[in-house]
């Protein structure tokens, strides 16, 4: 089998079969096909697609280039949540203890990254005494005995689609459905998910910016995790603007306490619902979504998403009174409020620029090298539709630098205040299974 | 700027400057742009085409990516001839001399090559004596006092288009017009022609074995030549069998003298007229084509294209008695008669096969380090339309081994002889400039 010819067989449109691409996926993996031959692969991916079937067999070839984990220690159906990324996407945080409050099993994995703020690690590392440095056998025993635990990544999962990936960075070839999908989920299968709920963001600060882009992308990886026997289904939900109030990693998990409680932002909270339920149902604890829904519901009115959380914190060492005062988590020095210049309807949030704000304030990564500073961010108190007055605040910026001008000029510049009829954005858009 | 930038801006179908193709070209001839990006745009070029503006921004950058030979000391317009290539092609070694006598100056710079037979400098070395060692001086006099000189190529020609060559043959992104069209003109604009003739070949031993395809590169190199100051026009020439009846080095020159002397195989002299026309046009020697091939027309039958061969020939040291006595030449040590098996009439001899079975008795080079026999090869003596008789010989095979069963054996395969009416190819399909 020749590198070439296979290139040629995708340029001329035509079907590679299983072993053709685990060939090329292994050799690749191993430096015996050079990055310039997979270039110009994905160049011709890019413009003949994938059918299913190689979409899948690219997904399983890179699953099976690296480590895989395994999870059959821990009872039940092991259910992951993924997102497509946004700013201010706190779901992950109010998720884990709400389903694991309703018996579903929450094994999560998870990094630090780049972005505007931190990971779902960092954010957690804002509850004093929280860590995430426990061994495999720990982790399973946290998850059978309380259903949920968070362990940091090992091992080496995925080379294949890293390598790939940093190529496709470099030659224009990201923008490709069957190779995005096919690398988000051969992550999630190699961290051992038996099933998947995707979250799907789609406008200006997602990813894909256009609807039908995001239901293609949604529509591919539900047919490679359903084809290679893990149920997924798919949400498209809105990142026309950020998600909830707060931006930064101590207001994200103050923000999702307060949804725990059932007194988070109403998008945050609706999607949780949606997402959660989603979950509950694929892991066979509810006989319907609607029914998961009740049960989701149930658990924050009666404390017990809640008290989830708190016995979550304390079991990785976390302060879990952070729960009930909130000031115990890290506080910046300063805030500042950036006020309404004039009297109007907020029409535009521009979700990357309020993201770079707040990572200017040191609430993200801009490199590997960054330093987080957890305390810091942004609280947003307009969303789209919202009227204001002048002089009314839009945003409060928690600081730990007494010089914000960047920060605000960036506040104004991505808010659009106009006196005509605005349009809300639909939250969720689609369910795709 | 930065090369994915282009790759992007080329994959979605939109035009590069003349300042974004130099800056990719010469960075790719430094090594500062990877042969990953570079494969990579190759295949989105490859779907996307590129437009006439960019076909010649491509060849020039190209050419001035390395030497370009200075043909100014020389006399008059130099009319190069380029050939797309094929199986007994001998018209070089006619039309040199050819062209010479009627006063066009014939500068030729030419090479050795892999191929089923030498290169134009390894044929005329099978003239005893014959060298090409001169220096650029020696060159331009030689033309100016003789009309026709050869040299070996030297220089640094086009290092751009020999590593993107070498590249695209590697990542299946060789069959794209565009790129082929400027390689080939780069190279023959880098070697300082001021007009060029193209004979592109079309048919089973082509390259391009469509005739619409064929077509599209004439087009494409006569436009790239004309957008860049180079007069250019292409015939579309027949490569459904070989053309003339030798090959092989020394029964290929053997054939040019009696090509010189009228005497050639019929569709060799036309296209040898066909093609010298041109040349003889384009060098603004004859105020018509039809002029310039009475011209030759007489040249060859008052016998001053014969000796003109013969004066190019002792100019380079070559033993010009070769012209009236053939048996000069390298000559091999045996002869064997392929026969016809059955009556009838050849409808098929596979250009290709035919070439490898002259490879395999040393008229070719299969690698750079094989020698060339310049004594052996083969000698048609029925093509296609024509009528055979079982024993009547189909080829001669002039060898210097005594087993030469495989060989026969591919000359057999090669050849189809059918009790129908068969359809003689046409020769010349067009003229396109």
């Amino acid at each position: 089998m020749r590198m070439v010819d296979l290139i040629a067989k995708k340029r001329d449109g035509r079907e590679l079969t299983k072993q053709e691409i685990n060939f090329m996926i292994q050799e690749y993996t191993k430096g015996e096909i050079p990055d310039y031959q997979m270039s110009a692969f994905a160049m011709a991916v890019f413009f003949r697609d994938m059918t299913p079937d190689e979409r899948a067999n690219l997904t399983m070839a890179m699953v099976e280039s690296g480590d895989q984990i395994d999870l059959s220690e821990i009872e039940g159906i092991k259910v992951d949540k993924h997102s497509t990324g946004g700013v201010g996407d706190t779901t992950t945080l109010v998720l884990a203890p709400l389903v694991a409050a309703v018996g579903v099993p929450v094994a999560k994995m998870s990094g630090r990254g780049l972005g505007h703020t931190g990971g779902t690690i960092d954010k957690l590392e804002a509850v004093p005494g929280f860590h995430v440095e426990i061994d495999n056998n720990e982790f399973n025993e946290l998850v059978n005995r309380n259903k949920v635990a968070v362990i940091g990544q090992s091992g080496n999962l995925t080379p294949a689609d890293k390598k790939l990936y940093g190529l496709r960075d470099v030659t224009a070839t990201v923008e490709s459905i069957p190779m995005i999908a096919s690398s988000i989920m051969s992550k999630k299968i190699a961290a051992g998910a038996d099933a998947i709920v995707l979250d799907v963001k789609t406008g200006s600060g997602a990813f894909m910016k256009k609807l039908e882009d995001s239901k293609e992308l949604a529509r591919s990886m539900v047919e490679i995790g359903n084809n290679l026997g893990r149920k997924t289904m798919a949400i498209i939900s809105d990142m026309n603007q950020p998600l909830g109030f707060a931006i930064g990693n101590a207001l994200e998990v103050k923000e999702a306490i307060d949804t725990l409680k059932g007194q988070g932002p109403n998008d945050l909270q609706e999607l949780c619902l949606v997402l959660g339920s989603q979950m509950v149902y694929l892991a066979e604890k509810s006989s319907s979504v609607e029914e998961a829904r009740k049960m989701l519901e149930e658990a924050i009115s009666s404390g017990k998403a809640l008290e989830k959380f708190k016995q979550f914190l304390e079991a990785q060492g976390g302060d879990a009174s952070v729960v009930d005062n909130p000031l115990n988590l890290p506080t910046a020095k300063y805030t500042f409020e950036v006020e309404a210049k004039e009297d109007g309807i907020v029409s535009e949030i521009v979700a990357n620029d309020i993201g770079t704000a707040a990572m200017i304030l040191g609430a993200g990564r801009a490199t590997k090298e960054s330093e987080i500073d957890l305390a810091v961010g942004l609280v947003l108190h307009k969303k789209i539709g919202d009227s204001v007055k002048k002089g009314e605040p839009l945003v409060t910026i928690h600081s730990n630098k007494e010089e914000v001008e960047d920060v605000i000029e960036r506040i104004y510049e991505s808010y659009t205040i106009t006196q005509d009829k605005v349009k809300i954005p639909t939250l969720i858009y689609d369910h795709i299974q």
